[in-house]
């Protein structure tokens, strides 16, 4: 999808908070706003939010000299969902509806996103997590069980870290032999890498590859020759996240979106309050014709 | 007080609300966007915020070819204000503490600050009004009766439209005869201007001035030669509203700053939570030493 013009504050609102997350240096801060702005001030709107902030952050990086500077905030995701870890863990095997619960926990996870908002707490994930049956859901579950059954191969695109805890849930209720996790080729934001997958046990469960890209997102002609050709030949994709479906939304491929509505832009694009916990299925023009 | 980082990303914000106001064409939202940001690429942050936003709401109305592009949303909120207003003024003639009850009334209806969250409804305002005692408050009332029994003039500066039917309440508190209200000098964003405090029947009850500016707040410098005059000669200044506050605080006069915190760059320059309705006195140095 294409950026809005309401896209931009937050991009620059994101921008001054990544360059507090890399350097307490405020004339670092100064200059980084200041170079945001001028770049936005001609920033080319078709393309998609992930493009811009893959730029923004890559910038952010070199000019204070820290290669990954949400690192100890992902270590910290990491760490609270794998504390909770257990606990839901118990609560998904013993549900009558193991996958829809995994799903709602997976999607719930979604919350942990400091690219939408750089300020969320501990506290706020803790509480998204023991609210996640009372968001409103939209998706066909049904739709969804069908489709993994038929499906030979399974791409599941990571999102965040610490949300990679809670997507270890719904992985579990896969069919992991055929289940391929796909995480981001380098540091942005906090995103889910594959030191991610690790803390996340992914890496012993299925197979964990990454995508080549920094990009907050899945942008496919920014990614890897391999990842391309293992998108490609998926049966099915399930792409978590706003950040995939920002960068994936419309290409021609059969995907599952998992994401909660964090913000109005979102909102209005998928028709959905913002809150809602969606599953939403895009069909390749190859499905379509079927 | 100087504009923070932090006021960028809410000024873009701000910018493209104010587009959208004006004009219905989705070219001018645009071209009013990148224009603000290379404008605030190369901002002077020793400006106040409301100094910043003078010059963005100029270049709105002169894009758009809108004398008053709030002119609308205005008398809205007039209205409703209006339509509130005798059950209000019953509700403080009956009141205990009728100058408190009225100064907390004045202060909810700075929630019709169309500058700080342009997306502010008429039932959000009607709810501030209805809580408006549930707010926390923090202020010396004593000290505000004091200053008021001992002054000769006072100048009171309206804030926003809407607002100011709120004002009318507090005012109708204070010496009449000694009172002077100030609006805006010419329209901005949807701040008072001599149209809406003669809606509000202040016109009947005080002298109605205006400051010749059409900053959204009071910067003296841009102010008329005649109303410097009367604020330097005035015993008592009540400012309302966070422009209003943003421009004068540090300034040498005697003001009793009535506003509702409602951002966090203000609400870490004053040291109180986002919500407080606050009564704040800053000294004169000519009072400090008496």
């Amino acid at each position: 999808m294409n950026t809005t013009l309401d896209c931009i504050p937050c991009i620059v609102r994101q921008g001054l908070e990544a360059a507090r997350f890399a350097t307490n240096d405020a004339a670092v801060h100064e200059q980084i706003l200041r170079e945001l702005l001028q770049d936005a001030a001609v920033m080319d709107l078709a393309l998609s939010p992930p493009a811009i902030a893959q730029q923004l952050h890559r910038r952010v990086r070199q000019l204070s000299g820290m290669a990954d500077p949400y690192l100890e905030v992902k270590n910290r995701f990491n760490a609270m969902a794998s504390g909770m870890l257990p606990v839901l863990a118990a609560e998904v095997s013993g549900s009558d509806a193991p996958l829809f619960r995994a799903l709602r926990l997976a999607i719930a996870g979604n919350i942990i996103d400091l690219g939408v908002r750089g300020d969320i707490s501990e506290s706020e994930a803790r509480s998204a997590i023991d609210n996640t049956l009372n968001e409103p859901f939209h998706g066909d579950m049904n739709m969804f069980r069908d489709a993994l059954q038929g499906a030979r191969s399974i791409l599941y695109l990571a999102d965040n870290a610490g949300e990679i805890v809670f997507d270890r849930l719904l992985i579990e209720q896969l069919p992991t032999d055929r289940v391929t996790v796909a995480v981001r080729g380098g540091a942005v934001v906090n995103d889910a890498t594959r030191a991610d997958a690790a803390v996340a046990g992914l890496c012993d469960l299925v197979e964990v590859i990454d995508n080549g890209s920094d990009a907050p997102g899945t942008i496919l002609s920014d990614c890897s020759r391999e990842f391309r050709k293992r998108f490609e030949s998926a049966d099915l994709v399930i792409a978590k996240g706003q950040g995939n479906y920002e960068s994936l939304s419309g290409e021609d491929a059969d995907i599952f979106f998992l994401f909660k509505v964090k913000c109005s832009v979102i909102s209005a694009h998928v028709g959905l309050p913002v809150g809602t916990h969606v599953l939403q299925r895009q069909f390749s023009e190859a499905v379509t014709r079927d």
